[in-house]
């Protein structure tokens, strides 16, 4: 028997299966890596936080300051064994730039790999878990991504990739300070299936990159059933291809389906592509990670990212993602139809247009509500979240989406 | 060589697999949790017995209750570490419940999970299972359905999965009470190849979900042979695809293909797609365990899960599953083709269509007696086991089936 | 580097992987199943070798006498621990049988399962693999058919399916007695990358059943990549098109592919398909192990069997199977060209025709000779190994197959 | 997150992963076995160097010779357990040719298999590698190329294929000598995701053949993920397709895809298929090995092992290898796109025709600096790396390209 949301909601307390406390929406931040990759220092992270929360975006729940790779020295500490920040970028040292993080309002998130080496050949913490925890809370972190680069070969079945990670789950946990941990294992071995005891998000699938739907080579799985080769470039479409059948594993008491960070701000893509990107990562509940310069961002995308009825979605507590009605080819592309409950009754109700083709379709209430007929029958509300126009719906709703744009409504019970 | 069932019917003992001396032949009963989910109690269970024993389905065999998750707190007895009854649910403990069970003529089944927690989030078994076997004969129980919520990582391959399902086996032998041990993991790494020593039924796919035909994302799988996720709200059609080529597998000395509970009386289908739902699950010997509210039910469905006949073959002793002499491509959907022999010598012969056309077919000894030809030319009488109109059959029979619809006949000799 | 055969036939010494000096050809001879299944007995098969000898197949080469499941009592004996023959089939023991056999010249086989049953139920060898070596050794047993049901999940990695099989591999050594380990484990993990340092031969799929080309559910695997189900009812033309990639890995030093038993004299094969059946058994080089009632053989089926000519390549040293050197759609199936070089620098080249039209076909040399292009230009004699016509050749051959037949020919250099 | 190579080019000093300090770029050189298989002496190995160095190769950077399977005894010392050279072959002892190879300026490289033998049949190193990394190395040996044949089914996940694998990195450096350590594992369990910890280089396919696109039974696998058996056979076009998505995975630090050794001067293949051939390798920076006959090569042949353009490229410091930009159905083939940075700020880039069609294809420099936008708009030199013919570049440059041919060019920024 599969646990089945309908019933639950008002039913059960939250049993937080990873039992860190934290996780109980999807986290929301921003992550160095995109913009510095390797180029950072505490200044740059810092002037980085000054831009975040000038820009409102704190305030709106991007609160996770996240540093990623390339913070240490090539070697640990011959004595401690500890992994040793790099003087020259953090000359005052991290738990310095953690404090004013802390002290700016935010979170403090760092990066590490669960291999011999990070991804960009810094040391790992496989089997350095314990000692690599405890300075991460000594240093007053809140959050920790944890990478699968170079990992021993310790893959390739659930028991190699849980036994891998859960070390870590628990060195994190026996500091005593609740830390965030992020499993970025790209997918493999499907986290969905064992990850929820030991962390509270995991990603489904290779990197992002900065595109809407173009196939690269460095990213050869099309479907969450891959071995082999995860990689990166993988466009926004293929992720949300993987992540379609997902849905069903993400939830308050287990943790949350990373679809990996934001592009948004990069220019890779245009404002209707953008537009779907932030809608489906919102509600698939998808951690929120900018990935962006956000001090040079356009007002247009800023507006995007700062969709408050999207972020609300998405932070809803007690709720799962929206999933798929259904998939149908269209055009060059498939459209999409997903719905979901939220937490006061309402309902987030989306159409995704993955084509190069305008797209006008009467979407069925009978579809929307496939899983709750009687709600098909009720008269509703429907708000556009990117236009604010309201209109009432019964039996259909027409939408009208841009070539790779998406519609998303909030349906509320008219009275 | 695979052991062949045509040689062996008459000259084999039984050699029970898994020694418990139970599931002879499959199980038949009903399950709280279509109606119930997690709110269930002891007057709720007392009340849909009282339903099953009222309608007569007691009488036809469906004699296990089995009370599904959510029965118990969140948290085991911290001395005992015993699974401990939620008294709001359960004010007279579960073995009084079970007491009651009993002395309405009934068996009485119970639920857990082979994994941290129950799929639910309630207390898990595994690591607990000696305590936790050792509780449940204490209480009755009669019928474990054992889950494969939050594992820890603990499958992939057959042996993660045997091992970890072979020491609740041994938990419930060891207990001395005959306890049916029903595994429901889903068909992950193929339990009809593993499970037959340690188990008496084991599930096949995801969970199934009240539709006939209609894909859902949350069942991504379209084949036995199926990795990464098997997921819910899989249709009928779905789940005797996956079902077709593991008839092979079941029989009384191993166990049987769990095909998941029945969804008839739910409203999800038409009386023909029930017929087919159930026909096909009585004659390739699957569990028949009622998941509706059988107070509530209609006549008409009632008269489905009633059929004695199909019935009498899916409770047949000593034989195995009908199975599939050809799958053709027909309209939007399939046509099956499904025979096999009973003890009497008689035979069960159906046409699937899974098409939404009407069929009219003429069905040919050949097929029907592939494995046997010189069945094929003998005189058989053919009696419809839904509309119990006879025929004589030579050569060929006319099948005439409406869209979702399977007809079904019993071959006897003819006189 | 893979081993290329093309060098070394004449630079190498036969170093033999599996150290127990047997199978430097394939094995030949008769198995109990097809005929008898478990209804054999002392007399049945001294009666089948009678006829075996009658017939002159013994000294064509067939030489073993397997006995299948079910010769033993269904518990083991509680002291010894030893499998216990069933006294009512072998009233004076299977040491007596197993002297009459090697009394009548031929070499004597058993059957035991690495499981914790046999197929059909009995005690299998898992577990007590020293004790029934011992035991068989002591019998006189000169070969083991050794079979996978109730494996106890100890499969799914090739680690997992040598570690079992190995266990028997060195009971059987450490006994003393050269006895030809077959094993019968169906192609699961790929016994053809691991099984050659531990056993004479490997089974390489399902159970083969008496059909040309019919798909059955029970066989429900396509390619020697599968995973999941082997099962039986696989047709001759699924197991060849999951043997052709496998030639490489048959050699002397290593072992065979076991393509199953074969079928002809069963009846359910038309004359053109038995030829095909056992032309590509024999160049192929499986094991040739007959499966019928010898007694009762056509002329015609058994002139198929005894094909001097066929079963001279088959049993020719130091050479590796034909392979094929391409495969082409035609009419409903396939068309395969297979070719191979013998010790003595003749070749074998076959053309099978999968399907059901006439086929005329100009086979290039330049296609059978591929690796071997100066061997195109020469002057070649064909004799064709059915009708024992003789034609000289050059350029190409014409060969004229009936449907589902093969044509296949011994090429000579022309003087 | 995927370490991106594009952000590091510059910042990061070089982190050896496998920390034998060599294989800052691939390995060039020359293997025995194409030539001589296992017909190798003393004699033939200086024979094939001295010729080597007389065409100027060893200048060009072919400095490893590496002397393939069958140079042993077949049985290891009873007392010391060592291998033995075989002295029929080595009258001298391995030492003394390894002395006088090392004398005419190369480096000297041998073999051995991750099994209980080599693929011919030899004493494997697999639980011996300390005693046999130990006699390599008192031997002057600089290079391993380590097998993959008889591996006791310790296979078949990543951690059993690491595990093997590692022992022997281990032995090697534990020698105190650095030896260059290639694995020959075929791809199996993906090697390119666990070997750059411990080793210089990994085969990522079964063995190449001298064909350009031929299908050949033996070599089933058209993918890099790909499972069952890797075999042999395999086409430059097959190999090519495993290769594109793996380019992300080899770099200074890591280390090499090996596409497995170079087949030019060997006969089975036009002018313009080398091309290709050595074009692709030269620029997916695979491991440059002839596996000629270097004496008897034609001069055209030996043009192309020599073109300097393409060998500086291969081994540039710090680059990765190009990557495929597209690849598109074209014909009966496909063509692909292939571009990769250079050290210097230069491009390659290479338009391949594996169709039998001529190509005219306009290349969109948008297409070719899909990664690098900026690039694209900037001025190229573009110079033919075959015909050394200049053009300038703006928006898009013409190919022109010969059934199964590549054109290739390095650009450089137009002053």
């Amino acid at each position: 028997m599969i646990y089945n949301f309908l019933f639950l909601v008002a039913t059960i307390p939250v049993a937080l299966a990873h039992d860190n406390g934290l996780g109980l929406t999807p986290q929301m931040g921003w992550n160095s890596w995109n913009k510095y990759g390797c180029n950072i220092s505490a200044n740059d992270i810092i002037s980085a936080a000054t831009s975040i929360k000038e820009k409102g975006l704190l305030d709106l729940g991007y609160e996770y300051i996240v540093m990623d790779d390339c913070w240490a020295l090539k070697t640990r500490d011959p004595v401690t064994k500890q992994i040793v920040p790099d003087p020259s970028k953090f000359p005052n040292g991290i738990k310095n730039l953690s404090d004013s993080i802390h002290d700016m309002g935010f979170k403090w998130g760092m990066y590490s790999s669960a291999g011999k080496y990070t991804c960009a050949g810094y040391p790992g913490s496989l089997d350095y878990e314990e000692i690599d925890a405890t300075t991460f809370a000594s240093w007053g972190v809140d959050y920790l991504k944890y990478d699968n680069c170079y990992n021993q070969g310790r893959s390739g079945t659930p028991s190699e990739s849980f036994k891998r990670y859960e070390v870590m789950s628990k060195a994190l946990n026996s500091t005593g300070r609740p830390i965030f941990y992020s499993l970025c294992q790209w997918g493999e071995d499907g986290p969905w299936n064992w990850a929820s005891t030991i962390a509270n998000s995991w990603r489904i699938s290779g990197d992002i990159y900065d595109n809407f739907n173009r196939y690269d080579d460095r990213c050869p799985c099309e479907s969450f059933q891959c071995i082999g080769l995860q990689g990166f470039d993988c466009s926004v479409m293929n992720i949300i291809r993987k992540a379609l059948p997902l849905s069903q594993k993400a939830r308050d008491r287990d943790g949350w389906n990373d679809l990996d960070s934001l592009e948004v701000g990069n220019g890779g893509m245009t404002y209707d592509e953008y537009v779907t990107h932030f809608t489906v990562w919102a509600i698939l509940k998808s951690p929120l990670m900018l990935g962006n310069d956000v001090s040079a961002m356009s007002d247009q995308d800023l507006s995007i990212v700062s969709n408050r009825d999207l972020i609300t979605i998405n932070q809803d507590r007690g709720t799962q993602p929206a999933y798929s009605k259904w998939t149908k080819n269209y055009g060059d592309s498939i459209i999409i139809l997903l719905s979901g409950e939220l937490s006061n009754g309402d309902w987030v109700v989306a159409l995704v247009n993955g084509a190069s083709q305008q797209l006008t379709y009467n979407i069925s209430m009978t579809d929307v509500f496939i899983d709750n007929r009687i709600y098909a029958e009720k008269r509703w509300v429907a708000r556009d979240l990117w236009t604010n126009e309201t209109s009432s719906v019964n039996n259909f709703i027409i939408s009208n989406v841009k070539p790779h744009g998406t519609q998303v409504w909030r349906f509320s019970k008219s009275s």
